[in-house]
């Protein structure tokens, strides 16, 4: 799927996800961003740490769509996410995945987080996809 | 805190976590739940993981609060995630925290999460928060 | 495999892993020790880190092999540890392995490590493996 | 420290670890090896997963030592592999290790492994490291 179709999509299956948009789809990575309001802060100006979770699943799943279309039956099995920094609360946070692995029924994204204009990444995530055996795709 | 300030706290810092209620608050470890309705849904009819991955964080933060009180800077510095069953779109989502290791400047969490009323673990999670040092609190 | 036939398969087939020695293995579980002298401790007498690492990937590998027999192409596909304490320098370290996951493709196993005589935790492993499917095994 | 202060700390601390070697200690980096012989080698003829994991651990440790100097105290606190292919069992395993906060109490490091000669990765490592706070090094 190309960047125009997988926008299509998250328009349709995911309209709740209305604060994230895609900035570009690529060869095995993907870059996508989540405005930040109110709602996304904790106590103290921080975007709250499960924002940053849901950006990085999400953009791992954008590249995977990106590089095998639309595959039924594609779900996470595994993250891994450390915090590095305190996000800005007045930008985008920003996810940047590259794919470090397309398996057979196994699919590794490394995902780079940071505050749009911000070099230092403020969270970096390691995940997984199961997908289908290739002859069922 | 005790789990009626715990919840009151959550009530005027988290207004719009209110799919989340917390079910108790003991020695070192909570249980808390997330309704599951049509935005938490995936297509497929599988609860999305980011669902999974707020309720874990927030749990944890709800045995902290329940140990150590209302420590401010308290953040998440990791948390790794696998995702094990898929969960029912019909139950709510619990989580079960233990803490399995309160330290100086560290404190980790174990947590367990499964659809109400089925045995079986959905995802398996271990996440760490910074707290300040004991002589800051 | 029952456990006389898993330490018969180790004598075989891993002779350098000679202070290792399996405790029991039982439903979906399994219990190991290595002993701990001088080759295994770091500057300050602390057990040194990829001790405990190679002792969980052995006793999921151990309950894998209880659970399904010898499964050609078994293999780690991830492992992630968190340190909880340090371990002591006089006394073997045990690991205990849960399998919370025997799927069809993934084995997923949770692992408690401590030193011999003491009951709290030295570290906390969640361990995949990729087993070959169902009716190819 | 520098490369050859280095190498003179492993000499004499880490006399067992021989088959070990320091490439290169940059800025917030760190190159090591390890040589694979038949110890190192699983059923199969794939390395063995704790090799890969001890390497890892190490490299963290070298571009900590280059960055920091000789920290007592600075030890593992948690460490996430997730392995992506088989490694070869003809070729050295390199690991690169690039430090990704370099904070107060917490370091983290992430390491690209590979077969030398190979440009896939082979396994993809994110450890964090305890560091005594600033004003105590």
């Amino acid at each position: 799927m190309n960047k125009a179709e997988i926008v299509e999509f998250f328009d349709q299956e995911f309209p709740h996800y209305d604060k994230i948009s895609i900035d570009q789809v690529g060869k095995l990575t993907a870059t996508i961003r989540h405005r930040i309001g109110k709602q996304e802060l904790r106590p103290g100006g921080t975007v709250a740490g499960p924002v940053s979770m849901l950006l990085a699943d999400v953009v791992i799943y954008v590249a995977i769509l990106g590089e095998l279309g639309r595959v039924p039956l594609t779900v996470t099995t595994s993250l891994n996410i450390n915090f590095l920094r305190k996000p800005s609360a007045e930008s985008d946070l920003i996810a940047h995945c590259k794919l470090i692995k397309v398996g057979r029924t196994l699919v590794v994204g490394e995902v780079d987080l940071y505050s749009e204009g911000k070099p230092d990444l403020v969270a970096h995530v390691v995940g997984t996809y199961a997908v289908p055996p290739v002859n069922n795709r």
